[in-house]
This record gives C-alpha cells, sequence and structure tokens, in this order.
C-alpha cells in the first residue's frame, strides 16, 4: 500500500477534500481529470497533487491524468472508507441534537449509533431516530459495538471528564465541539471542531487589509423578532 | 504593530488558539505562563509559542513568562477582536438555526445579526431573537449594517450561488458549512467547515494503526428509538 514512508498529516488532513472533490466531480458525470484541473478544483497546485497522491502509489496515467471513479475509490480506501463507522455523541443539547440527526455522515462513512446525555429530563427523549441514553451507559455500549469515534458536543467545563470516559470506554478518535483544549493519551486521535476559532483567524486579514469600517457601533437587536429598536431598512 | 513581514497562514491560524487558551487560563486565576506551559497547554512547542509571537512583537519578559491578561489583550487586538462583528447566516435549515441561537458567538467576537431563507415557509419564522428574512433582502441588509462576514449553511448545490450573492453584497469573508468546493475572488476569505473531513482524515489513523475490527458489520438501528432489533446491551 505504499506506506513504507510516514505520510506527513497535512497530507491526510487533505485526503478528504480529494474524496469530497472527486465525488462532486464523479456526480457531474466527470470521467478523468488531470492534476491541474483537479488542483484549480481543490484551490492547490498540481504538484501539490502529484506529490501527495505519489505517497501511496501510481495513480494517474502520463498524459491522461486521473481515472476520478477509481482515485475516488483508492483515496476512500486509504482512509478506511470502505465501511462505516459508528460514532456515539455526548451531549444532546442543541449541539448533540444536530449532530446526531446530521443526514450528511451516511454518505461519507459515519453513522452516530447512540447518543448520551447526563441530564435525567433528556434521557429517554427521541432525538433523530435515537433516544438518548444515561452517560453511565457509554461503556458497555461502546464496548458491545466496537465504536472507536467519539463526539464530545457537551459545555467546555465538562468535556475533559467525557472524553476521558470515552478513552477509558476504548475510543481511540475524538471529535471535540466544545471549545477547550482537551487531553488525551498518546495514540488516541483528537480534533476540534471550533468554527469561533476559524472566523477569528479571518478577522486578522479583514482587520489587516484594513477591509472595515473604522468606527462601527455594537451591533444590537438589529433584525430582531418584534424589537422595536430594529433600524428601517 | 511588527506588521512589516508576512505572517504565515498557519501562524494566524494559531492564534485563536492561544486567545482561547488564554482565556482559559485567565477564567482559572492564572496571571503568568512559561512559554513551555502554554505550548503543552495547547499542544505545540515552547519554542513554537515563541515564534509565532516573535511575528508581532515581544510579549514575554526575561524569565517570567508571559502576562496571561496581557498576552490575551493583545493577541485579540492583532486579530481585530476589540469590537463585534456582525454576521449574516444564509440557510435556515437544521444547521442554519443552530448557528443563529449559538451562543457562543457573542463572548468570542461575533454576532449574527440576520437569517436569510428562500423558502416561504421559513421567511418570517423567529430563530433565536431573530426572524428568518428574504434572501433578496440580503444585499440591502448587509450593505446598511456594514456586515464583512456570511455564513453559508444551504444545501451544496446552492451554495456557489448564494457565496456569490454575499459577496456581491459586500462581504469580504465566507465560512462555508456546504460539503463543497466554493469558489471566490481574489482577496475574499474562504473557510469551510466540514466536520465529516476531520473524521475521514481521524479513520486513515485508525485504519493505518490497525486499530479497528476486521471484521465488522455495518451498523444499523443499533439504539435505535424503538427498534426491536436493537441489541440487548
Amino acid at each position: 500500500m505504499g506506506r513504507d514512508v510516514e505520510v506527513p498529516e497535512t497530507v491526510v488532513r487533505r485526503l478528504p477534500i480529494y474524496v469530497r472533490a472527486l465525488a462532486q466531480l464523479e456526480a457531474e458525470g466527470i470521467k478523468t481529470i488531470s492534476s491541474l484541473e483537479l488542483g484549480r478544483f481543490i484551490g492547490v497546485t498540481a504538484a501539490q497533487i502529484r506529490k501527495d497522491l505519489s505517497y501511496f502509489g501510481e495513480f494517474g496515467k502520463q498524459g491522461r491524468g486521473y481515472e476520478v471513479s477509481h482515485l475516488l475509490r483508492e483515496v476512500r480506501r486509504i482512509l478506511g472508507l470502505t465501511r462505516v463507522w459508528p460514532m456515539v455523541v455526548v451531549g444532546a443539547g442543541r449541539l448533540g441534537q444536530a449532530i446526531a440527526s446530521y443526514d450528511g455522515f451516511k454518505p461519507r462513512g459515519f453513522e452516530v449509533v447512540a447518543v448520551f446525555d447526563n441530564d435525567p429530563a433528556k434521557i429517554g427523549q427521541p432525538v433523530g431516530h435515537l433516544v438518548v441514553r444515561d452517560v453511565d451507559e457509554l461503556p458497555a455500549i461502546v464496548r458491545a459495538l466496537g465504536v472507536k469515534i467519539g463526539i464530545v458536543a457537551v459545555p467546555a467545563a465538562e468535556a475533559q471528564k467525557v472524553a476521558n470516559l470515552m478513552v477509558d470506554a476504548g475510543i481511540r478518535a475524538v471529535l471535540n465541539y466544545a471549545p477547550t483544549a482537551l487531553h488525551v493519551p498518546e495514540g488516541i486521535r483528537l480534533e476540534d471542531v471550533d468554527p469561533v476559532a476559524i472566523l477569528q483567524s479571518m478577522t486578522y486579514y479583514l482587520v489587516s487589509s484594513g477591509d472595515h469600517d473604522p468606527v462601527v457601533a455594537e451591533p444590537s437587536g438589529a433584525a430582531a423578532a418584534g424589537g422595536d429598536s430594529a433600524p428601517e431598512l
């Protein structure tokens, strides 16, 4: 499988973008694509595409580019996406509910199989096609179903405790939605989803390009429901 | 402001992580921190911390480390977070509603000031403290309120059209939740939020470490509400 050399993490992080792009191209009926076109589509250079893929073998044909379906299948295989990965979610608040009900997981290789909370008012309530379970049941369910992926959707103050519980139960990859730095033992994968952090890196560029109004009042109640302070637009 | 040299994008992307960590440390009452401790907290080396911050000036004191509140204030200033940034959301489905109702924006410098959809059934409905507006009103509202940040929360097939509308209206930074590659003119910031892509890069490591069950049936209805096929646990 060409895994003699360690693949840089930045390359691994780009592979899902390739999968997304190739699936889109396949759906549009495109059969072959050059590294130049694929790079333009994704926003990287042709050289980067060729270099990234070279870690895993030979996928293009001299002067013919890549066969879209074949490359898609191969990259999916490399990423372990030839199966559906069961996941558990801890936290059945608004965010946890949105995650558990999200219909974009299944087509891309994932499925939420259980949602947990410690709030008696939430336990037993339906969420998507599941019911919220007591977080005390997590270890048994994770082991019984062989779940390796856990999603943390609790407030920041409870997130580390939940991550510990997951890891102790056998979870090997943690996706953390809580806006706090979690710590996991070596060998456990941990990734944060923090849209506000992304926004904060974008404002750097808005500010440094002078691309903002120098005098801006703090927005308050604009377009608010029923607020009579809403400006006339 | 020490901006004579171009700051690498990877550094800019780390700054919000510093903000998050420093805010957490400040809330815990910690007054000073060494680059070693801060690095350990965030998951980077002390050298990386010092190098990152050196782009913007001198923040530490010889042998005394960083003053938490001061460094937090400075990094916030660098990122343009001394004000609240108004944002518009297009798409009032489950995701758009969750975004519009999310209470984690305001404390970190952002506020959703309008939510749009093109579905007559959604227009006029309340969402958080706002009402859903007709997407046709977007240009006028973006201009009137001087909004520079737009969030795309529509299905993939409509996302490019929405991004174009935003950019034409004066939006300078687009946060895209649709799982598709968008294209924006040069000078416009574009970032994707794609949790599934993050999951897909984690499974690479689960597979390559042999960290999964070799024979796993596709999960189906496990822990499902009322499903009598749910396994006894």
